[in-house]
């Protein structure tokens, strides 16, 4: 379940008890300690570099000092690593405790906390360990984007832009009117359109297959252009989306309606890239050439299909582009 | 689903692909090697102190090594440790890879395996880290069990003699006349109907509460005697099993039943022990001496129901025996 509002202090009453333990990181309870729950706090470190098994180990560790069991609730306040934390130590600390999430990031909000999905780095690869476990609730509290800097907002907005053009072509309209994050009444019906497209899609395709590949959309070439220009994911995701989908041959006047819209939010559109060392990342997982992926094409604003392509067909598309 | 008898031929059959990965163990390869399917192994190694993170890590390295992903299939084939391993790994690794389990000692053919427990140690608390997650199938030799040490046939007739008093007074009678674990034959038959009752158990409560703590039948103060006087498992529980019927003021005719049953096959029934130390150990989780415990109290045998009794009722239970 998925709140979005001033609800923070419901939080006690969602979780339906008094013995409750906070995930968080030091930013956040420096920024926003003061809405915390009155409960015990443990603090993880920041950055992708600690989303690993070691930092899960840890928390593990603080739970078993707290004596944390089957009656004690997580709640996880953070961004996407804090939220990714929570449900997999939540998940798998004495084989399950309940766990609820407040995501204070808009990338969190409209995207990473919503879905269940969770998970911790190894060697590298990115959530290599994890799980798809649904949180009992999600809170979002548009007043802690406030907070946030420009940067983080950009990972949102791409992330919220690749929502409305999947899914909602009214929210798709919403947004090209420019929305100030500190506009708390208009916040709260964005953050509540992702959560319910996402929650949508993933209540229809549990286990990642099938219908969830949408939410790739721009995420394939997006990822690509993280490791090999060194991007931020809501810039490498918003060139992405425009990239594929002009590989994908989609309409014109819709490519450039996701132009527009992206550049309205202060995203970058295109880059120059090599198109070798792009592949080269691309097949990471993909070993030939005739390895099939699947990829979401829009059709208009607000409406996808899903559409097979080999990384041969990849490739000649790049080369186009180039 | 859990099959029982030699049914091996079937794996790649029942996994419904040919990438199958085996997680197992240097002496179950040693003695069964020939009987595994055509697929890559991983071996990990032994006794109760290697069940850790750092062994989960390592099968984890290996998977990424052989490019494991959600189509691969991933069969323990083992003990109640590399069963528990192999349904971690499983669970958690690209976030869930489905599997199946080849239990190859009694004490996992009749229990371990049944139940999609899994579970790593962590700082010496067992099974601190794990999940409830049931394997696609469970599949038992009972051929397999032919070279089995005593030590561990005991450690698993306690198990099945528990499970028959608990539930299965047809099988309590069968247990009467000394089975052969080389009996093949009858032993399919044994291994079946424990399946079947704890299968039954898990499947009206798959999240650990209520009904499946008759399960821990024994294991209360069996667990106690394991760490206070160096007992193996089937020791302890067979001990544990006498002691906690005594206590709770059991029909005498049924505690000799028991007795009898346990110590035809060479299971210890009773022992000195320290009651302050005993008690501590059992206070590992309950610190108050007012925490209530859940045990199960047999009705006659085959027949069980769950009663509440506090430390201090224990404590002074434990007087009266000594």
């Amino acid at each position: 379940m998925t709140y979005v509002g001033d609800t923070i202090s419901k939080v006690q009453g969602l979780a339906g008890t008094d013995r409750l333990v906070v995930i968080s990181d030091h930013t956040v309870k420096k920024l926003h300690g003061d809405k915390f729950p009155d409960a015990d706090v443990i603090l993880i470190g920041q950055g992708e570099d600690i989303k690993t098994l070691d930092t899960v180990e840890e928390v593990y560790r603080y739970l078993i000092e707290l004596e944390a069991d089957k009656g004690t609730f997580l709640i996880g306040i953070g961004g996407g690593l804090v939220c990714d934390v929570t449900g997999f130590v939540a998940t798998t600390f004495k084989r399950g405790l309940p766990f609820g999430l407040m995501p204070t990031t808009l990338l969190a909000q409209v995207d990473a906390a919503i879905g269940g999905k969770n998970g911790v780095n190894l060697l590298g690869y990115k959530n290599m360990v994890g799980t798809v476990t649904q949180p009992r609730f999600v809170l979002s509290d548009p007043t802690f984007l406030t907070t946030l800097p420009n940067k983080e907002i950009s990972n949102g907005m791409a992330e919220t832009i690749k929502t409305a053009a999947l899914g909602d072509a009214k929210l798709f309209k919403m947004l090209a009117k420019i929305i100030d994050v500190n506009d708390t009444k208009t916040m709260t019906e964005v953050i509540k359109r992702c959560a319910k497209f996402k929650t949508s899609v993933v209540a229809k395709d549990d286990m990642d297959a099938g219908l969830r590949m949408q939410l790739n959309f721009g995420h394939t070439i997006g990822h690509g252009l993280e490791l090999t220009k060194g991007l931020g994911h809501g810039e490498a995701v918003a060139i992405g989306m425009v990239m594929e989908s002009k590989l994908m041959g989609v309409d014109a006047k819709v490519v450039t309606q996701l132009e527009d819209t992206l550049a309205s939010y202060n995203l970058p559109t295109t880059i120059k890239f090599d198109k070798r060392k792009l592949m080269a990342s691309m097949t990471n997982d993909k070993k030939r050439m005739d390895d099939i992926m699947t990829l979401p094409k829009l059709e208009a604003i607000g409406k996808v299909k899903l559409i097979e392509m080999s990384m041969r067909q990849m490739e000649a598309g790049l080369r186009d582009l180039s």
